[in-house]
Formats: C-alpha cells, sequence, structure tokens
C-alpha cells in the first residue's frame, strides 16, 4: 500500500539529505498565529534538494524542547532546524534546551555578542531602548551553547546559531517570520549549496475536473511506478475537483524536468480519457 | 525561566483537558500545501478548553503514523487528533498506521459502509463515478480499526473516526479542510461539549509601537504573575512593534473576562509609562 516516494536513483545518491524542524511557541498551539513558516522552510528545503521528513510544533519548555531534540536526534536526520524562542523574552528558552539536549553549557559567544550590541546600538538610534539598560537580555542572547557558531541575524537581534552533532547540523532560528528567511536565505544558503552539491527540483500540477478523485488513484500509483524517483499525489478541492502534484529532485536539471513532464503528459493524458476536464496551473519548474 | 502558563485553577479543575495532533501529509512536508487545519483545530480546540500540546506532521507512511501514535499515547493526552490519509488513494494510510499502534484489525464497519455508499450514490447521480466500479475504495474508507465509531462526514465519502484507547480517545479527520472542519462542527463539538464541562477561553490583543519587545518582557512576566491561570506572549511585528497576546480559560466566562480585562488594562497602562503608542486590535471574548 505504501510505496517508497524517493526509490530509484535518490536512494544512491548521497546528496539527498533530510531534515526535522521543531516549531517552539504556546501561540502555534493556541492557534494566535498561523504557522507560514513551516510552508515557507519545506518549500525552500525541498528546492534545494533536502526531505524535510517531520515537523513537530511544542511548547516554549526547556525539557519539552530538549527531548523533542532528543528524539530527533535519535533518527539521524542530516539536519535539525528549530524555529522561534530566541529572543529576549521570558519564554525565549530554545538554547537552554538544545544546551539541556547535547550536555553542553550556555556561555556567552564573542562573536554573537558583537552582533547582538551593533543590533541593540541600532534600536537605541531609533529611540527604541536604552543598550546600559539592556544588558540582561543582550547577554541571553549573546549567551549559546558551547562550540556554536552565531549566525549573522540582518533584520532583528537575536543571531541564529548553528552546532554540529554527530552526523546532524543543528540550526536555530527565530519565529519571526522576516529573520527566520533572512538568516537563511544570507546565513544558510550560500554555506549549504556547496554541501548538497547538485540536486534539481521541478514540479508541475496538473487541476482535474469531472472525476472523483477515487479513479484517478490507480491512475496515478501506475504513472509513479513507470518514472521511479517521482512524487505524485492528488488534493481534493471540491467535489469532482483535484489538483495533482508532480515533483521530483534529481541530480541534473535536465533530468527533473524530464520526470515532471513526462509525468505531466501522461496523468492529462488519462484525465482525458475518464472523461475529466483538466487545467494547467501553477506550471513551475525550480 | 519557565512559568506555568496554566497555574492557578486550571491545574486543579478536572475540565482542562489536553490533546495532540498528527497531520500526515507528504504534500505538507513538501511545502505544497499551507497548514491551514493546524491554526483552525489549534484555535477551536483551545476556544472550547482543551490545551493542544503537541502538533506534528509526518509522511504517509504507516510505521512512521504508528509509531507517532505510540509516542503520543505513551504522553497519556485526553484526545489524540490526527488529519489526514482516510481517502481512498495509495497514500491513504492513516487507519493502517492507527490499527497497527493499538493491535487492532482493521474490518469493515456496517455504519461506515452505509455512510459511504450514500456518498458515492450522491457521486454517482452528479456523473463524477460509478458506484460498481467503486467497490475496493468503498471497502477500503469503510474499514475501521476494530471497536471504533464512524463519525458523519457530511462533504465528502471518508467518515471520520472515534476510538476509545485508555484515557485517551483518538479522533481520526480527514485532511481537506472543509471535510475536516465539518465533521469537527458536526459530529465533535455536539459530543465533546457536555464531556468539557465548563470551559470558557477568553483573548485580548495589544499592539504596542515605539518600544523595543525586550522593554515589554518584564512588564509581561510581572502582570502574568499578578493574574494567575492566564498566558502572555508578545509577538514582534517589526521593529519596536510588538503584539501582546492575553488569554485565558476559565471555568465561567465572567471569570475569564474578568482576567483578560485585567491583563490588558495593566500592559495598556505600562506600554504607555514605557513611551509607547497603544493601539488596541483584534478584540476578541469568546
Amino acid at each position: 500500500m505504501v510505496m517508497n516516494h524517493f526509490s530509484g536513483d535518490n536512494l544512491t545518491d548521497p546528496n539527498w539529505r533530510t531534515a526535522e524542524i521543531i516549531f517552539t511557541g504556546n501561540e502555534l498551539l493556541k492557534g494566535n498565529v498561523l504557522n507560514t513558516n513551516s510552508q515557507w522552510m519545506a518549500k525552500t528545503l525541498t528546492s534545494i534538494g533536502i526531505e524535510v521528513k517531520r515537523m513537530v510544533v511544542i511548547e516554549d519548555d526547556i525539557e519539552t524542547i530538549a527531548e523533542a531534540l532528543r528524539e530527533s536526534l535519535r533518527r539521524k536526520p542530516d539536519f535539525i532546524f528549530t524555529s522561534g524562542g530566541l529572543g529576549p523574552t521570558y519564554d525565549d528558552v530554545t538554547l537552554e534546551g538544545v544546551a539541556k539536549a547535547l550536555g553542553r553549557q550556555l556561555e556567552i559567544n564573542s562573536a554573537a555578542e558583537k552582533m547582538v550590541q551593533d543590533r541593540y546600538k541600532l534600536a537605541e538610534k531609533a529611540g527604541l531602548l536604552k543598550v546600559k539598560d539592556s544588558e540582561k537580555h543582550m547577554t541571553k542572547m549573546a549567551s549559546l551553547p558551547s562550540g556554536a557558531s552565531p549566525l549573522a541575524n540582518p533584520v532583528g537581534a537575536a543571531p541564529g546559531v548553528l552546532i554540529e552533532q554527530g552526523k546532524t547540523t543543528l540550526i536555530s532560528l527565530p519565529g519571526v517570520p522576516a529573520e527566520l528567511k533572512a538568516i537563511f536565505n544570507y546565513s544558510i544558503i550560500p554555506w549549504i549549496k556547496p554541501l548538497l552539491g547538485s540536486a534539481f527540483h521541478a514540479e508541475r500540477t496538473v487541476l482535474v475536473t469531472g472525476v472523483a478523485e477515487s479513479r484517478l488513484a490507480p491512475v496515478i500509483v501506475d504513472t509513479m511506478s513507470k518514472i521511479p524517483g517521482t512524487w505524485m499525489k492528488s488534493c481534493v478541492l471540491g467535489s469532482g475537483k483535484s489538483e495533482i502534484c508532480i515533483s521530483t529532485t534529481a541530480s541534473s536539471e535536465s533530468e527533473a524536468n524530464r520526470r515532471v513532464d513526462e509525468g505531466y503528459k501522461i496523468i492529462v493524458e488519462k484525465a482525458k480519457e475518464l472523461g475529466g476536464i483538466v487545467n494547467a496551473i501553477n506550471e513551475e519548474s525550480k
């Protein structure tokens, strides 16, 4: 019943990496905030050839964070990302949870201290705070687990944090979407891209109207088996209206495009044979 | 550093229940789809007095689903919800995962079978499929773990599924947002409300401009300690712009409102003392 969605050459390509993401925040668990970071990170990691295996949302609680990290480390993903809890407030406890999980101490990191001081001086100039009254918060944000490297945050005070732990790289990012994205684009992508080697992602979407999803199901299974390394999924949009996503990650752009184009062609043809009306939307290849 | 966000009368009120939510779907892990179900469920459960402790997104894989359920059951929440994987397609394997985790067999449930047949007859009338060609899919959706009860789905074919396992109630819902919401509102709320007794949720939000979040932090901690059972959280919206959420769940509506109103008043006053400009947004009390 279950198929291996990364069969074919993916399994033998050492460039295909895995990631888990831990989001902290009571505001997410209470529904005050929509977790847009999750889609952004999933899409971004997928697009550079990293397979996201699991995402979890937990409370801002040191032991809960430490336990989630220990669980995740046991599964040995290549990357663990955390999002949230790096700021100055009482419930920003992610790095304490990280330190506890890894058995490391929090200590002032001089590079992080410089980054935080620079941001606080800017905030003082803008009349938002006084640097001399902010020692405690600055010290908190500059205190990283021992052995960690800070990642520059171009739009906020709290640096990101990178730690190598065994075969896993642990990266902690702020939860504020603009800060998370800025650190990712500015500090992580340039560092991670060369490590990943060549991984090209491509996707296309087919919208089918007038056929029940259940009738498309065997067509999708059959087409996936014909194009190894390709993942297909139908999502119901309404009665008799489904969207079929076709996506793949390959070691060359032309191979990635070839697979989704072939899948697209077969799905369109078969959907028409079943009496469906086909509209291509979101034609995207990256 | 960590505060107990449900101190005060919450800890002694037997009506305060906990929940975990498991979302399945490779489309979520690849970022093809924004998980709006997570916010809707978190908000809805919070509003009826259920505390969401953890949400996880995993692959459509039987063993991964079973393992996530076993982990969750070990933490003994009152409710575990799953979202996704109840439909007719190859990757709809949630009930297989549930059955595996609970050591139960999948078997045709006659009430579920009737629900599925009724929906397929409607779909046949709409020209979307032929009932006689759909036996396999209908049987799949009507096959529930032994001892389960189906929950009517007013807008789709796959029924929801309710299973009592020890002190935990496990509820499986489809991932299609309209179906998830319909089953929740139609089948779950009327059943769950009397079980929960009286639990009233209230929340208010304060927008503060012109003060750094770090200067508001001690005010928030101090105010929370003054109003037991109340949770407060600041979220950075931009440089010198923060939103402070105040929320509580109490055993009477008047007590819930009293708490958030008192918290609101103190925060507004203190933010003004710090030189902040205060705008109340999203004034909501439910």
